[in-house]
């Protein structure tokens, strides 16, 4: 402790601009929850003898994601935690794949926690753990508290706090998940950066005064996905991985 | 992955009667905010000329702690912060302790900021580390979520999950508190145990369904301290510190 000069206030100085928090969209950003899917759902479908399609599958199965979420967004339904929705969507492709009969109720149950269980990509670990000798690191998803704390604590996913679009009871890219999850780390909003790899996520953070941070992850809807994603200069950083985010932020 | 039997159901099964996660109370029980407390503000009353018992200041500011909480649970007044909290109870205290005037605002902040940085007992970062590997490990404490991030960060305190009773805008005991960190673990009660040395705090976590596990920290409040902690049948669990719970609950 210095003298008056050492005394950092660290409870947020609004004179300084520096970045305290980062927080980062999990699916697809951190995980890659399509290979992670098909991986499990093809050795499950193995044992069960269930023969389909199990990328189309999956590929279905996220594209009901969006849809499903925006009924809760637009109040058509009261709030619906992301593992109903999923449960939901599972079941509708179970009946459309023809599947529905070999699948009792402990079988969806395990399926639909496969999110729950996602790997991370190749750089996420070590980014997460140089990032995070120097900044408070947060998850922000439209996945549960219960499901992002499961995917954390198994990925591993170095993380200092959890926030989760349940505890402000709206989906992403609503403006009340940035404003709660800044009003949680009890900060401004440009003191915290979203890392995300969607565009429409790290707009609506903008739209709310928050950083923003892109990352590139060209193979989240598989190998032939095609994209430019460097090329956006309305972030505040865009980089291909967290090693290359690290790098940038000091850490 | 197994045929039937190695599809665990990760998703809770209400028919097993399993421990899924700990959640913590904090202060007292795993940092020793009293000693942490005295020493810091010793070493800032030594920088700054202000003579005074900062032993004698930081009973008493513990000593308001319930209290000013016991108003927002009476809704004598809305919700507030514990940092808030905090800050009334230390200017109140500067001016009875008569060290006001050599106070100013960033002094002020520094030293309540306090609260954000205490230190974690002997055994509690090894203690958490061994539960970890089993247990999901939440805090539940009535710091704020900015507060128990930095201590979680700083202590460190290996946790999985923060919860602040500032998600549930309800200070422990009120029961609002232990059935919301249960809905977030979107699981039953009796997976839960609080872990805790204080009895009320146990006591109101048991009426609401939770496992207890009583943890003694003599020291709590000073060297003078007596008690006799471990005779305490009421709770599920009583043991000496956090090594002996990771004995007691097979981790």
């Amino acid at each position: 402790m210095g003298a008056h000069a050492g005394l950092v206030p660290k409870i947020p100085d609004v004179a300084s601009g520096g970045i305290e928090a980062l927080v980062f969209d999990v699916f697809g950003t951190l995980v890659d929850w399509r290979a992670s899917l098909i991986e499990d759902l093809t050795a499950f479908g193995r044992e069960r003898g269930l023969a389909t399609d199990w990328a189309a599958f999956v590929d279905l199965w996220r594209g009901m994601y969006v849809p499903s979420m925006d009924r809760v967004r637009r109040r058509e339904r009261p709030w619906t935690s992301l593992d109903v929705l999923h449960r939901e969507s599972f079941d509708a492709l179970a009946d459309q794949f023809n599947i529905a009969g070999g699948l009792d109720e402990n079988a969806r149950r395990w399926c639909v926690d496969r999110w729950h269980r996602l790997r991370p990509w190749p750089d996420t670990v070590a980014g997460l753990t140089r990032l995070r000798t120097r900044y408070i690191l947060g998850t922000l998803s439209n996945g549960g508290m219960r499901l992002l704390t499961d995917l954390a604590k198994g990925a591993p996913l170095p993380m200092d706090v959890i926030f989760s679009a349940e505890l402000f009871r709206h989906y992403k890219p609503d403006p009340e998940v940035y404003r709660g999850a800044v009003a949680l780390l009890a900060t401004l909003p440009e003191r915290v950066m979203l890392v995300a790899a969607h565009p429409g996520d790290l707009k609506a953070a903008a739209s709310t005064g928050l950083r923003t941070g892109f990352i590139a992850r060209p193979h989240e809807h598989g190998p032939t996905q095609s994209n430019n994603p460097l090329a956006m200069p309305e972030f505040d950083l865009a980089v291909r991985d967290l090693g290359e985010l690290a790098d940038r932020l000091g850490a």
